[in-house]
């Protein structure tokens, strides 16, 4: 038995959370006491205490002040306007794909409403597969609205935050840090908390029904990964191309052809840029880690219910995943601290060993955590099944499996960090390479992109191999979410990126001067390398997720072994293998289609606004955020599709095996192609930016902006943005969703599937 | 019992080597025909009879033979120089190599010299292991050197033709074409008839030692395509390198920074880049081919071995392999006079379609051929082993299994023409972004890259599982014959190219007119789609072998599932995928790396030689010999290494499941980054020149030579370089290698391996 009874766990978990809710909430009230200018509806602008005990440029100018106010609060209309016209389509979509839901899961006892005998716990009866059928789409739809939750408030806070943080900016790049920082922490919070929280209640609220049926109800719980991953793909689609679109649009026309800086106000797409940082990198990466997030918790619960926890009915032994979460939100609540209070930020230089310094922190702070959970929360032996075979455990051992994913997250953190941060070599050998030119430029950024998945991949190997050999596949679900464990931090460094990245914009629209522009761009140089580095995470967790959501669907579908041997698994697998590249190739090419329109608009306002170029006329910005909607919205479709039905359609038609072999096909390929896109993509852009900053001689000598060097560095940057920012990170979601997607079908097509073979 | 006897069969597949052999002797006493002027060594330059019956321009003009027959010797020179130098080391690996084999095979059974009951045949004796370490490491020798003559004759004759091929271009288009093919066929047939000679000479002497004991001999016959692909790699790696650092190196310099044109004699490097395209499409392609066909065969031959055939002595029904090559040397003959005689080339737009014509008739006459070696050669019903449980086979079974391998080879060649050639849509619309610059062009094209792989691996699952449901491993093993049984005709349409490139450079550099230029464009543009066409034969070709051999490994390691949920076998599988990206990365880099210098170097001579630009002195050629030379000599060591040790390595620390893992997570990883680099690349490739010919209003719009849609397009074009010679055509030659070594090495894994595992 547990040391740690039902009834404290209980209390427990949902205050972790609520804590987590009070400590964002907490951050969001810091942040807000830099003050802005508030818009007054009826009568322009009014001028609000602004405080004034420190004599920096600029620090009482009026005019500036209101400009940024202005400016926040277009990105501001922009982003929302998107995300709810983006809601409209998935509202839509949800409904469908709910009722697909319904009617898959429904069918495959023939909409029965009797009791059935249980599955895996022997001897007792459980819930009609209607009431599964039923509480799963509950349970999808839950997840949806919690993911969009999330990435909506990821984005009210971001857009909150950016021109707080450029007006902190005045004051010097330590204040400006922390309103970024703090920022990022409010997402991070809200998010780790908000999903914990509805996880815990939904949980309870299905018991009510299920009473001892736990297999039933961790089975339609795993409908709220589904959920949370569905929104998430189009989220990160939709958004991915958005901001990229706007993106290469803008660099295109205004940094190669009219030679004028990047977020100059003069280019029309400027704004679209800005937005789409928000609805990108903010709002897609929030609902993509979130999904992650929820996966692991499903697939760990999902294999804790058919083991021993489950059918002995522990629920605090079967709570682990949840107890495991809630001891990192508290671990990340004091990581923080040492960012926002214990250590100051002087000069641009501590921005990036400052934010590195969290993730050591919160990685071993978590290590003694999870010792502390492991021993508290689980009995010292138990079994776990593994495919037919039981498996007895320690809980020491299992100490070990979220022990090795949370440090195999920090090393792959770390090996992102040291490909695509341009204080090491890698990325000055890229800038190197601009001296002849674009081509090799970008010869050597792919190379680069290749060689940084070599560790990352060692380091998921081995986690796998531990993490298997102790606990099986529960062992895997364990490791994934000790990768995740850290979430809050995660999150808080990585929405800390485009909130700095939106301050420089906005200093530079507002007209703001060369001296708060470099600080600006000091902090959003170390967002390029957090953002990397969050990318990391969510693709290796996302490979740790993805297996232990095959590993139970693979025990759901009640298959034994998933032989590459045999022809249909082994057509699975280099089809599965495939997928990845059919969907970069929808996607980039959905990026380049709308940049092209974009920088067809963007042409035609120079051409055609007299003054525009001279800066005395301001250009159509709503217009290039329309192209980027539209665009968006329209391409996001047949790739969310591809990943959507490639698991209804190879189930249905060639069967479970065939299936599994897609999902580990898909696995192991899309991991490489998404670490190399990212990395590639964040080494080119930070390559640029080692050339404009200029701070070593060897950096002076390629430089500075504008010389030919810097322009094949351009190129390599536009290159990598929808690599970097659409496909790779893209593809974690590709190959979370299939398994998942096939794990909550999983019933249905072990009873109705493979439609073709049998017909041959 | 098979319909055709021993007897005959014994007669059957020498005389078709003979007569494919006699057929090449025939086409290169043709082109002899053309005359060139021969270097009389002691005395300056003698004319020879110039053929003088037509009056076109230059046709008598004895300075431009001159120069014709001085660059050709230059360029002979130069890839000969590399090629034996590139031998020394081989012959040193080679040695080395050797010795490992006959450790590691002989130590399985402690090098005993006594006689052992066999695996398969029950109840029969079979030789010893150190016989079979013996004759293995033979057979090793004698693939590696029937490999090295294939490449080097391959370049001999290339080298011998383009001068030719130049010469011919004065007469008109449809002359230079029937030149550049017959030089083509001369290789492709060589190729094909010698390597079926070696392995049916080889069989025969084996068997004088082996007798009845054909399990060992036919263990021992798989040395001689680990031979053939171990020389293919370094082939393919070390020639792809040199011809890519000088292509490149030239480009950058002579096309971007100095304006002139591509193959000017100004360009320090341009004897380096011709001879490039000899030592690495010519004699690489050709080592990498025969490599396949060596594997195919071997691992054919392998299973057999153990199945009926092998065990009742059925000498006719065990060569079908060899029979399948045998029909095909005279499907191909027929097939090349439909190109030589009976359709005649007017203009340019005829070269294209004859080309690909030449695919069709193969594949359709040869449909018919493998019927016949079907009916002729096989017992009417027999049993293979499939990992332990015996399958019945009948005999219009294996003509299934081989022709859907040829028809899935001619999609992949059609389908990759599609992506590839510059008269469809995508390599139109990747033309089309260079409007916007060189960033939209790259992520065009790389789109489209990752979208030609779709068909092709759809191609590859449909024969996969066709082949192996109805013959098992065998039936795959043949299914990749099947493709391969045209490959005199692949190889043919393939030199071509390489060919046809040398003829415009040396058009260039003898000062021809824009005329002759033109003439040579278009041969090359349809070398180009050609090149792209051999690529995907040899990629699809590469997958079917990978996958044939890994059936032999696994059988004969004694695995009976690899099952993707064990961890051993999934790290394999991750860490195998991963390969790929590894091995790209050192190709890239190397090729960027001696490109560099090689810009360095021709920069040098620009700035420091006086009267260079001016083409009144010449400029040091050998110099950027050298420096290819080097470069990839020392550059090929490292991914050689990687390709090499992986199997020793992985099979010896963690055992036959690991590896196994690690071969199928290769292959499906493998084949889309082969596919999508090749295709990509060979886009670009036509993109450009798609501007550059102009020939549609389209294509004029984005023109001329010089704009800055062409701009873009070369850099594109030079991004492609590597991807399409280097790092994507290499990778067929790692799925492939790692396999058959495995294949040759699982006796020793089997019995000592895993040595890590067995640790912990």
């Amino acid at each position: 038995m547990s040391a740690l009874s039902e009834g404290l766990t209980q209390i427990v978990i949902p205050l972790a959370s609520l804590v987590g809710i009070g400590f964002a909430l907490l951050q969001w009230f810091l942040v807000s006491r830099v003050k802005l200018l508030s818009q007054d509806s009826s009568n322009g602008y009014k001028q609000k205490l602004i405080e004034s005990d420190e004599e920096e440029e600029g620090i009482n100018n009026l005019e500036i002040s209101i400009k940024c106010t202005e400016i926040q609060h277009a990105i501001s209309v922009g982003a929302t306007s998107f995300l709810f016209t983006e809601y409209k389509y998935l509202g839509i979509f949800m409904c469908v794909f709910g009722a697909i839901i319904f009617l898959f899961l429904g069918s495959v006892k023939g909409f029965s409403t009797k009791s059935e005998p249980c599955t895996y716990s022997q001897g007792n009866t459980c819930k009609p597969a209607l009431a599964n059928a039923f509480f799963s789409t509950i349970a999808f739809l839950l997840g949806a609205l919690t993911s969009v939750l999330s990435g909506y408030l990821g984005m009210k806070i971001a857009t909150y935050a950016n021109a707080r943080t450029t007006l902190e900016a005045r004051k010097g790049v330590g204040k400006a840090f922390i309103t970024a920082f703090r920022s990022g922490a409010v997402m991070g919070f809200l998010l780790a908390a908000n999903g914990l929280l509805v996880l815990y209640v939904s949980i309870n609220l299905f018991k009510l029904y299920y009473g001892d049926d736990w297999e039933g109800l961790y089975e339609s719980i795993t409908g709220y990964g589904l959920g949370g991953s569905s929104m998430a793909l189009f989220g990160r689609v939709g958004g991915g191309i958005y901001t990229k679109a706007a993106d290469v649009g803008a660099d295109l026309v205004g940094k190669v052809e009219r030679n004028i800086p990047e977020d100059d106000p003069r280019n029309p797409a400027v704004i679209a840029d800005n937005v789409g940082d928000n609805v990108g990198d903010i709002a897609g990466m929030g609902s993509d880690l979130f999904g992650s997030y929820a996966e692991s918790s499903c697939a760990a619960l999902f294999v804790a219910s058919i083991s021993s926890f489950g059918i002995s009915h522990e629920f605090t032994a079967m709570s682990y995943p949840l107890l495991i979460s809630s001891m990192g939100i508290v671990v990340c609540l004091i990581t923080t601290l040492f960012a926002t209070d214990l250590f100051e930020i002087k000069k641009v230089s501590d921005i990036e060993p400052s934010l590195k310094r969290q993730l050591l922190i919160s990685t071993v702070l978590m290590t003694a955590g999870i010792a502390v959970v492991s021993f508290f929360a689980l009995p010292s032996e138990f079994t776990l099944f593994n495919f037919g075979t039981e498996k007895e455990v320690k809980n020491w051992h299992l100490f070990f499996c979220v022990a090795i994913g949370l440090w195999a997250g920090l090393i792959i953190g770390y090996t992102t960090e040291y490909y695509t941060s341009n204080a090491y070599s890698p990325v000055q050998d890229v800038a190197d390479a601009c001296r002849t030119g674009a081509a090799t430029n970008v010869i050597f950024g792919l190379a680069l992109g290749y060689k940084s998945v070599i560790i990352p991949i060692f380091a998921i190997a081995i986690a796998i191999y531990v993490s298997f050999s102790l606990a099986a596949m529960y062992g895997i679900a364990v490791a994934a979410l000790g990768m995740l464990s850290t979430i809050a931090t995660g999150l808080a460094i990585d929405a800390y990126g485009p909130i700095s990245d939106n301050a420089g914009g906005i200093a530079e629209m507002a007209g703001m001067s060369h001296k708060i522009r470099e600080r600006t761009d000091a902090l959003d140089a170390a967002g390029n390398t957090t953002a990397a580095i969050g990318k990391g995470f969510a693709i290796g967790s996302a490979a740790l997720v993805s297996l232990a959501l095959f590993g139970a669907y693979v025990s759901r579908a009640g298959i034994k072994t998933v032989d590459v041997l045999t022809p249909k698994a082994f057509i699975g697998l280099i089809v599965g293998a495939m997928l990845p590249y059919w969907f970069s190739a929808m996607t980039m090419k959905s990026v380049g289609s709308a940049a092209l329109k974009m920088v067809e608009e963007v042409r035609r306002q120079f051409n055609t606004i007299p003054g525009l170029m001279e800066g005395r006329v301001k250009p159509d910005y709503a217009n290039c955020v329309k192209i980027s909607t539209d665009a968006s919205l329209r391409e996001m479709i047949p790739p969310g599709a591809l990943v959507m039905l490639t698991p209804l359609i190879v189930g249905t038609l060639f069967g479970v095996e065939t299936l599994a072999g897609v999902l580990a096909g898909a696995l192991v390929s899309g991991v490489q192609v998404a670490v190399s896109a990212s990395n590639t993509g964040g080494a080119w852009d930070n390559a640029k930016k080692y050339i404009e900053a200029g701070v070593s001689e060897h950096a002076k000598s390629l430089g500075p902006k504008g010389s030919e060097c810097h322009k094949a560095a351009v190129i390599g940057d536009t290159i990598g943005d929808p690599l970097k920012d659409t496909s790779g990170p893209s593809l974690n979601i590709l190959i979370k969703l299939m398994a998942v997607e096939s794990l909550v079908f999983a019933p249905f097509f072990a009873a109705h599937g493979g439609f073709l073979f049998k017909f041959i």
